[in-house]
């Protein structure tokens, strides 16, 4: 480092700031320091750091579902953006539900000497982990679900709590007849399915199970078929609780086709909620804040805490936009 | 290899599918190989192969701006797709448009050995990278825009043919009076600008600038606080041509609030288009081509071809929705 400074002919304390991206330091001070670490080699310092024992790599690896959904993309920007403030770079991996993938790539990014590793966890069994992780010991962070067999820090949302203040304002409008579309058996809708029921009994109205819709797939196109079989039944419901953003999706899509207007309230919010035809009322959580508590309970790990796992549960809360209003007389003019 | 394969009880060819992430394995044999690996410790090999002389890291990094932006997210899923099946990992950072900030994340990821960089540069000069790489010579594709003052590979949409097909569909809807969004300065959006005005210009329409707003920032609400003056002006435009995703979400929060309707298109699709209480019609473009055919020139570098900088030029396509329509007396009822 001090090779650095001489060449760049600055302090050490500014190839520190340079390094670490942590201070002002102006630009062409910058790209002259920079260069004089590339001409010296400085750079090798890193990995060579990470072979020293009881060292790492200044890096951590996240392991995520597709990054065009948005739910992903926040909590890695979050992630990022953490990692980076204390000089680590993440090594970003996607598994999308697929336990076999999954497993390879913890194995691989763990072979890669990662730090630390965020994972948001299918709904498998992880007591693989024991074994994968024996040796190594890295530090875990479970986000958006607690992986079974397997016990590490873990940060969730309030589903249950979001679910049934959800239902419960579907309720306050009137509606009585609410239908639930639940995405296939992950830990978060299982969760939010729980607040429904509740809402329900604690309302007095019992639960028709044929209103409760588990579908094969969590797409939109799953949700839309759903919804289309829904408000073309027998006895359809006036209202629909959508437990995630690509499910919402259906439900409009349905509704738009059909030209019907269904009550209606989102789990998560999104981008042009608020422009659609009736604006969406939703059950917002902020995934940012999932991505950087994740972030920051890891590099406390990192750091040495030792303590038992940590279990934190974010606060959601409800926006009202209009769509979960009771349009009297709906049901019954469509028979 | 051997010892991992003794362990595991399987065959080399086994360890190998698992490592490598090709061919089918059975979930209980790749825990039962991940496990073997973990004990006996062949994942050092990952970092150790990256100090031989003439090697590297199986890693290359990817430096872009905001993941909440999709177009960012759908680049950087496809990267990471292309990437984990050649073997390779990807190390991720965002600069977003702050040239300090994108010169040190560049400097850092160089610093930890990637095999090559997929960058989408900001719009500053690029040439110190002339200097910062000179040691390594680590392989670089820009994407979405050409970096100034250094050549290498880079792919881009047909940002002007794109722009001069959009505007060309307002003309044919009828309208004269065509306003532009720009956001500021971006090479992307600078394209666009030529497309609309050799569009305008072939169809004998002469340009006025006052239709022409370069905004401050690209953000929705620079878009719609522009929309909402061009709309209150003295000659408002029928129609408005909407440069990226986000200025379009302000045209249509300002016609929203202002209860007027503008004809428009925007460049670049967005999840809800088709939803929209006008479903708007869009420059399309597919952004995880983009990332898949950078992904493969960089491969390409790594893999050793050394021929000039390629430069390719991805096609775009318009998406007729309705939201182009010219609503026959709609300018002088306002007047």
């Amino acid at each position: 480092m001090r090779d650095v400074a001489e060449r760049a002919g600055v302090g050490l304390g500014t190839v520190s700031r340079v390094v670490n991206g942590s201070g002002a330091v102006r630009e062409e001070t910058a790209t002259r320091v920079l260069a004089a670490i590339e001409a010296i080699g400085f750079q090798r310092n890193e990995i060579a750091r990470s072979l020293r024992p009881g060292q790492h790599s200044h890096t951590f690896g996240l392991l995520l579902g597709d990054l065009t959904n948005p739910f992903y993309a926040s909590l890695a920007k979050a992630a990022v953006e953490v990692a980076g403030r204390e000089g680590y770079a993440v090594l970003l991996s996607t598994a999308d539900e697929d336990p076999q993938v999954e497993r390879r790539a913890i194995g691989n990014l763990i072979g890669r000497r990662v730090a630390g590793l965020i994972i948001v966890p299918d709904q498998g069994d992880h007591s693989y982990l024991e074994h994968l992780n024996a040796h190594d010991r890295v530090p875990l962070v479970f986000v958006d679900r607690p992986a079974t067999g397997t016990d590490a820090d873990v940060v969730l949302f309030d589903n249950e709590g979001g679910a049934r203040r959800a239902t419960q304002h579907l309720i306050e409008q009137g509606h009585r007849r609410i239908a639930i579309l639940v995405a296939p058996s992950y830990y978060t809708t299982g969760r939010r399915l729980r607040g429904y029921r509740r809402a329900l009994r604690e309302a007095g109205i019992p639960v028709d199970e044929r209103l409760v819709v588990t579908l094969n797939r969590g797409s939109a196109e799953d949700a839309a078929s759903a919804t289309r079989e829904l408000l073309t039944a027998a006895e359809p419901p006036t209202a629909v609780f959508a437990t995630t953003s690509f499910l919402t999706e259906g439900v409009l899509r349905a509704t738009q086709q059909l030209r019907e207007r269904v009550g209606l309230v989102g789990f998560d919010d999104f981008r042009f909620a608020d422009l659609m035809p009736t604006p969406v009322t939703v059950v917002a959580a902020d995934t940012e804040e999932l991505g950087r508590h994740a972030a920051r309970l890891l590099l406390d790990r990192i750091h040495g805490e030792s303590g038992p796992p940590r279990r934190t549960v974010l606060p959601v809360h409800l926006i009202v936009r209009g769509s979960g209003e009771n349009r009297q007389g709906r049901g019954t003019a469509r028979r």
